[in-house]
C-alpha cells in the first residue's frame, strides 16, 4: 500500500537534474508518488530519467510550476525542511516526529514536504510559508545532505511510521521452521552428553562447566526442530563411527 | 560526537564509483567514519571524489581489501543489508532495531555493516557470514534503494539511536522569546475585545461566540512575550487612529 497520494513532496529550484532522479527513486521505494518542482533549472532532462532508474513515472507525472505558493496552493499542512539556527525559531520536527504529524493528517488533506535548493536550501520567504520545519539531525561540522537522501530520510521515516501504524513493523520472522520443544531440547542435551562421555572429552567423575555452558550457547540460539534433527544426526553418525570405525585407506 | 569509529560500513564489489562518494557523503552526515571497500570496480576515482562532496577524507581512509572475510576479521558483529525471502531465512532486523543493537555493542567491539552489490545485492555466502540481516522496508513492488541512499538510511538511524541515547533527540524547541503568562493574556483579550466593540464588530448586547473562538485561536499559538506585545501595539495603535482619523489625502 502507498503511503498516501495526498503527499507532496516539492523541490524548489534544484539545480542538478540527477537530484531530481535521485528524489523520485527515493520517493517511490517508499511509497509517495507525487512530485512537484518548482522552477527547477533542468527538466526534464536524461540525467533525472536515468538516476530515476525505473521511477520514471513520478518523473512523467510530476508538476512543474513557477512558484511556491502554486505548488502549496491546496496544502493545508505545509512542512519545510530547514538547517538549524534560523534568525526567528520556527516550530521544528525531527523527520521521525515529521512522520508522525504528517501521516495521519494525510488522510485527511493534502500535505507538502518542501526541500530547498542543493545549496543554499529554502529562503526565509519560502520558510515563513511553511506550518513547521523539519531538520534531519545531522552532524554539525558536515550537515549537508545530498538533496536525494535527503528525500530518502524522510519518505523512509512516512513508511516506518505507515508500517507503525498498520502494526507491520517488526514482521515476525518467517522462519521456515518451528521451534524446538523443551522435550526435544532435553532430548539432544541428554544425546549430546552420552556423546561427550564416549569420546572423552567430559570425565563422569569431574564434569564441570562443559554441559552448563553448551546448554547456555544451543538457549541462546532458539534452536528450531530441523537443527534439533541435524545436531542429533551429527551425534549419531558419531556414535556408528565410534562403533565400526571407518576403514583406513590402504598404504600403498 | 561521531557516532563511533568502531562501526564499520562495507561495501562489497560497488560498481559505480559515484556511489562509493555517495555513501561517503551519507556516513559523514551522520557521523561514521570508517569505510572499507571489497573489491571495487574502480577506485580511486574522480566520480567517487566528486559525490564524496566534502567526504574525501573518508575515501583516503577507505581500506581496500580482496575479500569480505578479511574486511570483517575483526569484527564481533556483522550485519548484512540483505533483501526479503532468502530460501534459509536469517535473523532480520528493520533499520532501527539495527541501530539499536549496533550502537550499543560499537562501544564494546568493532560491529561491521555490509552493503552489497547494486544489481545483486550480498551472495547467499556472504549473508551466511552475518549474524543478522538487515532490511529496508522498501515498497514489495519498486524495492530498490541506490545504494547511497541504504547507506544514508542505517547511517540516519544510528545517529538517531545515538541523539535518543543521550537525550538528545527532541531538542526543546529554541524559541527566541519567554511565553506570556495567563495575565499577559487575559490583558489582551480584554484589550481585543474593547477595540472590537469600538469598531463595532461585536454588539456588546449580542457578543455571540467571537471571543471564544478568538481566544481558541490565540491560545493554540502559545503566544510569547514579544508577539502579545505586537498584537497589544497593533490595538492601541488601532485605537490611537479612531480618535484621531489620519488626514485623507487632500484631492488636487
Amino acid at each position: 500500500m502507498r503511503v498516501s497520494d495526498n503527499i507532496l513532496v516539492v523541490l524548489v529550484n534544484s539545480s542538478h537534474p540527477g537530484n531530481i532522479g535521485s528524489a523520485a527513486r527515493a520517493m517511490k521505494t517508499m511509497g509517495l508518488s507525487q512530485l512537484c518542482l518548482v522552477a527547477p533549472d533542468q527538466f526534464p532532462h536524461e540525467y533525472a530519467t536515468s538516476r530515476a532508474a525505473g521511477a520514471d513515472d513520478l518523473l512523467d507525472n510530476a508538476r512543474v510550476v513557477d512558484t511556491l505558493d502554486e505548488a502549496i496552493a491546496d496544502c493545508a499542512l505545509v512542512v519545510g525542511t530547514s538547517a538549524r539556527g534560523r534568525k526567528i525559531p520556527w516550530p521544528l520536527l525531527n523527520p521521525r516526529e515529521c512522520a508522525e504529524r504528517v501521516l495521519p493528517e494525510s488522510r485527511r488533506h493534502k500535505v507538502a514536504l518542501v526541500f530547498g535548493r542543493e545549496e543554499r536550501g529554502l529562503t526565509n520567504d519560502e520558510l515563513a510559508r511553511c506550518h513547521y520545519h523539519v531538520h534531519i539531525p545531522s552532524m554539525p561540522d558536515y550537515s549537508s545532505l545530498n538533496l536525494g537522501a535527503a528525500v530518502q530520510v524522510l519518505s523512509y521515516e512516512l513508511r516506518m511510521a505507515q508500517l507503525a501504524a498498520q502494526d507491520a513493523l517488526s514482521v515476525p520472522n518467517e522462519w521456515d521452521a518451528e521451534y524446538a520443544t523443551a522435550a526435544e531440547l532435553e532430548g539432544y542435551y541428554g544425546h549430546l552428553e552420552e556423546v561427550l562421555r564416549q569420546i572423552g572429552f567430559i570425565d563422569p567423575a569431574n564434569p564441570g562447566q562443559v554441559m552448563t555452558r553448551l546448554r547456555r550457547l544451543y538457549s541462546r540460539q532458539r534452536l528450531d526442530k530441523i537443527e534439533v534433527n541435524i545436531l542429533r544426526g551429527v551425534l549419531s553418525e558419531t556414535q556408528r563411527s565410534l562403533r565400526q570405525p571407518p576403514t583406513p585407506p590402504t598404504e600403498e
